[in-house]
């Protein structure tokens, strides 16, 4: 059995999401959710910008790496938690548009880390440009592991 | 001539990040900020949370960005702009504690590419710990060159 | 007009390669090039080990990177050359098998730099294994330009 | 005890490089070693170039995820091996001079996951003159875990 068993999985990874203060203060919200593939949507605003207009890295970042940390976390055996291990963003273009979507995919899950990748597009009305591509490993916490016990 | 030339530099950088939506809506402010370093503090807070009540890796990065970015910044020709190319970040530790503090530095700054560095550091009462560690590479946008077009 | 234009392409990316010193000290050969595509192969073997066994983390970068640059430069103005600015690798299975191939494409082309990534699988009888994953940012060398100038 | 216990420690460390049948073929060589710190040579031939005459990147990350892991490997409970989860490097000037050393340090030592850097330096004659930067992380692998299972 892994979180992403069928069912309630979308319902669970919303949840997930949920407690994500961070994400709510963006204002994005889960799109989609299937074993090992998550998305994730942030309409562009000032609130969330650099000093260009742009939507900020840091947000750009921070959907990537949740919609990663989701798609690793429904591979892994019921009950587990997710942490970052590490990732890297490479940003191709201003994230400039309407909406940003964050489409993330497991590559490798393993036992103890696994190794995932997101696209962010940014949407302005039909069209759709790559903005920025993310790697990023994470850890599977074990089912009753304290979270907050130094595992790394 | 820099962007970083003495006199008005603290206030300059601190302009820069006050365009910066993202930041503010974070909560984050310039601590300092001299030729070549820049640091940035973030009161820890649930809006800026993942699941577990960390401060989610999308803040932690934020910050650590912004602050290297503004780091490389101050060492580029006056009246340039700056962009993130890319950057890897490692969480080393969960971004518990009272506030966060990003340390940037300049490694190597270059006509085209300034390679920077950041530590990010968790405080609770007298106690320090180091809880993320960047590494970016920004790309000087000449003064007069309109900053969305597709330099990348 | 690129580097990668039809007729010689495969002979010119063999051209390129085959100055790489380091290509050849370790036995590796391109398999097969093609407009924002490149594979090469090496062979497992004791000198281009680590202390386990397998094949060293820098002999399989090596590979990786090549082949992400040359992809890279199938894309670029004729008469360009390419350089390496960056790479990140994650090794997900130790490099265990009779040979190995990295597979690269490009992500994104722009003026300045061009994103790419490499998958490196290990290959022993019929069995296919991930080994490791390349995400690399690419340069170009505008032609005519002195390759030891200080570009970066 | 660690495996960089005092006594023997240059020793093994040269030892446990000395199985890298990678570094022998590169012709790279240990300087030094101490408690989280390791720095590896690596005189500048032909046989280890790229195209323009340049040390290959891959040749450069050898030294560097070499001196890296085994900076590692000295914080390591003894009897422990390393492997390499994942690096990043950058590349920040042409790899030109008579000479490489690679300068690894351990930024945080994990049980599990040990975040390491380093930084490679060209030497041509007194001058000195910095080419990459390397962020590694590096896995514990525990006395007497076979080191080919699948742990990651």
């Amino acid at each position: 059995m892994t979180n992403g068993d069928p069912g309630r999985m979308t319902e669970l990874v919303r949840e997930m999401l949920g407690r994500h203060g961070m994400l709510v203060t963006l204002g994005a919200r889960l799109l989609r959710a299937s074993p090992g593939e998550v998305e994730i949507e942030l309409p562009a605003s000032p609130h969330i910008s650099q000093q260009n207009g742009f939507v900020h890295a840091g947000a750009v970042s921070a959907i990537a790496d949740s919609a990663a940390g989701a798609a690793a976390w429904t591979m892994m055996p019921q009950g587990s938690d997710v942490l970052t291990v590490e990732f890297k963003i490479n940003l191709v273009a201003p994230a400039a548009g309407e909406r940003l979507v964050a489409s993330a995919r497991v590559i490798k899950a393993g036992r103890t880390l696994t190794l995932t990748e997101a696209d962010v597009h940014a949407f302005t009305g039909e069209s759709k440009k790559l903005v920025a591509h993310l790697v990023a490993t994470m850890i599977t916490m074990a089912p009753g592991v304290e979270s907050r016990s130094p595992v790394r």
